[in-house]
């Protein structure tokens, strides 16, 4: 039986970049493809009144220092190495996540994925700047004119608010989200449980 | 190499609770015992200036809900039916937990925290009052007087102190949480990683 699963992500978080770097080895293993749904986590926040970690945990002593531990110990257990902190972030997304529903139309969108996650946080850039985003697309190879028109079609920005409201009506608070089948997940250290919930889904 | 592996808890956690009945599990399998460490929950929110799930939950769409939603897997996974969610949530745990550092005392302490589990989350009772405290502590063949008594013992309070503060010291902003060595993890979700982290400390 074939499962359906889906990762909501926005370029913006984190967590998402760094599970994204561990679905292709699920992928692998489950011999499934994860379905990619770009979503706008700002929108996210807006709709369920959430806020990012980053205002959560503003003058919440250790926790952060904690967040910081778990992160470090999910790079090492997965061996990840292409992180590195965005000294720009927060970046507003809107432009990047347009980007990703405009490279769904163009047929680049797995590419584009790999590429701008790449330079949000392999290689971290302003990529909420167009000068900065154009210059990046082009780095890629990729279709610089096509998807900065693209970002202001009205049908991209109308997707990307469906995405959006389709993904808190399913349950989203925030990012990385998963879903396998109905079931939902949140963060990036639910990814075991999700490939069990793969597993037991194609029984 | 004898691995040191602590809980610090608090009654008032629904959450160290579901953990308290998960731990017995990983003794067996890891061969080690948890220390348990008493520790007052609102004194580590005070002192880190974080707040409970119940506050930063609220007003929150979809976030809550989901929390339950891991509750309930955490609960089939376990195969735990000892749990019902107390009434009198949040209960002001100053009595019972000074009750857990005279129970040391007294040693009567590996009864005293099952049973007061169990009249907080199996049974639940309001026990932040002290006839209701009293009745529960009879009912359980518990030394009530004597633990009473030892509740405004200076000593007992000054322990349960210095146990928060050495908590937030190494570290500590939320409950359950568990230290191997001096590894610290924060959450019911974690035990499969700190029994990962004993096998590790054990070689």
């Amino acid at each position: 039986m074939t499962v359906k699963v889906e990762f909501h992500f926005d370029f913006g978080s984190p967590n998402a970049y760094l599970a994204h770097l561990v679905i292709p080895d699920i992928e692998r293993r489950a011999g499934v493809q994860f379905e990619y749904v770009p979503v706008l986590l700002g929108g996210v926040f807006k709709a369920t009144n959430n806020v990012s970690p980053a205002v959560s945990l503003q003058g919440v002593k250790n926790k952060g220092e904690y967040q910081q531990l778990e992160t470090q110990r999910f790079l090492e257990k997965h061996g990840i190495t292409r992180y590195a902190r965005n000294p720009f972030f927060p970046v507003n997304t809107l432009k990047i996540m347009r980007g990703a529903i405009a490279a769904q139309k163009l047929g680049v969108f797995e590419k584009y994925v790999d590429e701008v996650y790449r330079h949000m946080w392999a290689e971290p850039k302003k990529m909420d700047e167009l000068d900065v985003i154009r210059a990046a697309y082009e780095a890629s190879g990729l279709p610089a004119d096509d998807l900065i028109e693209g970002m202001e079609d009205t049908g991209v920005k109308a997707k990307l608010i469906a995405n959006t409201e389709d993904s808190v009506a399913r349950g989203v608070f925030g990012s990385p989200s998963f879903f396998v089948g109905k079931e939902l997940y949140f963060g990036k250290d639910r990814l075991g449980e999700v490939e069990e919930e793969i597993e037991a889904q194609k029984r």
